[in-house]
């Protein structure tokens, strides 16, 4: 699988090549991750466990799902590019915080946020 | 910088040690995606270029947007992990159908959607 | 129950003293709206539907549910009265249009967009 | 203009003509809100003030905007009837906590969230 390197590329010479830098402003940049997250969401509204199931093995249902997380990544990725966020080591060091926040020993099999009792 | 296997066994084995497979379902993990873009998105609200220049080399700034970003990809990856989807291909996927939808000499300067005039 | 026109007050009356009507273009409005709603389901991510019936008859969850639905609906008001659109008057158009788009008949207990088969 | 309860009896009707109460828990309910607060913003997305105040003169601009503010207002609507929030009095209450977080004097004129500086 590529590297993130190689992928930020891409989008940026996708970006790059139709002049879209200055339309490229952290706020709208984060609308463009909302907004796609929003999309991809959408799918799944109302549906049940079993609707899910069968939407993961369907051919269609599957190419929507890949295009609306192709969609989010665009935008995460052009805006680590824009603004230097090096998202490996943003990664690394939020699953540090989060793993004091979660303890394995206090936070297995629980869906509890870490501000509730 | 890392490769997007790397980062997604991070979070993989971060979500396993706690044994939260169980909650990682397609509509979850979208709310996810959804709730962390909007808390980054929330940086900006009422925010000026101004401000949004200021905040880009202000190091308490930079801190919180970085987390944001990191959440944004926590659940990317997990999804993409969870119900297989290979993120590299679904971009260079969607940046070839969007090629379509965007030529190149049209849409160079302009921030109409393909929907749009 | 107050109408709308009276909480629309309210909101401008709150904003107007603030002198905040120099922010409340249509793209931060909207994404006030958007953060909102998205702190209000931030509230139900990776919840079961027991640990939502609990929530509704707990006090602190209760408050907290309503202050994100206020939230919501100062964006949503604020938005209306800014660029006047008639809330009711659209409302009832949209269920026009949706009864349309989903005739009692077919959508009858009935979980499907009307985009799907 | 209408009152709220007027309002929140249209959508209960069009919700219950079509048995559709029991996909309306609070998870989906507030994936509604979100969904379409975020189809708001999307026609907002990448677009200048001009753009926007263009847009607020175009008739079918217009009736986009409106489609989707009534579709958020559904969603409000639907989610107070089913679990029993008075959202004017909900709205009064946010607006008096509101008004110790941002007093007059010092919020005037001002784009600072609360928590900052």
């Amino acid at each position: 699988m590529q590297d993130l390197h190689t992928l930020m590329e891409w989008v940026k010479q996708f970006s790059q090549e139709r002049e879209w830098d200055q339309f490229h402003n952290p706020k709208d940049l984060s609308i463009g991750m909302v907004t796609e997250a929003a999309e991809l969401l959408d799918i799944f509204r109302f549906k049940t466990s079993e609707d899910m199931q069968l939407l993961m093995v369907n051919e269609k249902g599957r190419e929507h799902i890949g295009e609306e997380l192709a969609d989010v990544m665009y935008f995460l990725l052009r805006f680590a590019d824009m603004y230097k966020f090096d998202l490996a080591d943003e990664l690394k060091q939020k699953l540090q915080k989060n793993a004091l926040k979660y303890p394995v020993d206090t936070s297995k099999g629980s869906n509890k946020k870490y501000t509730e009792g």
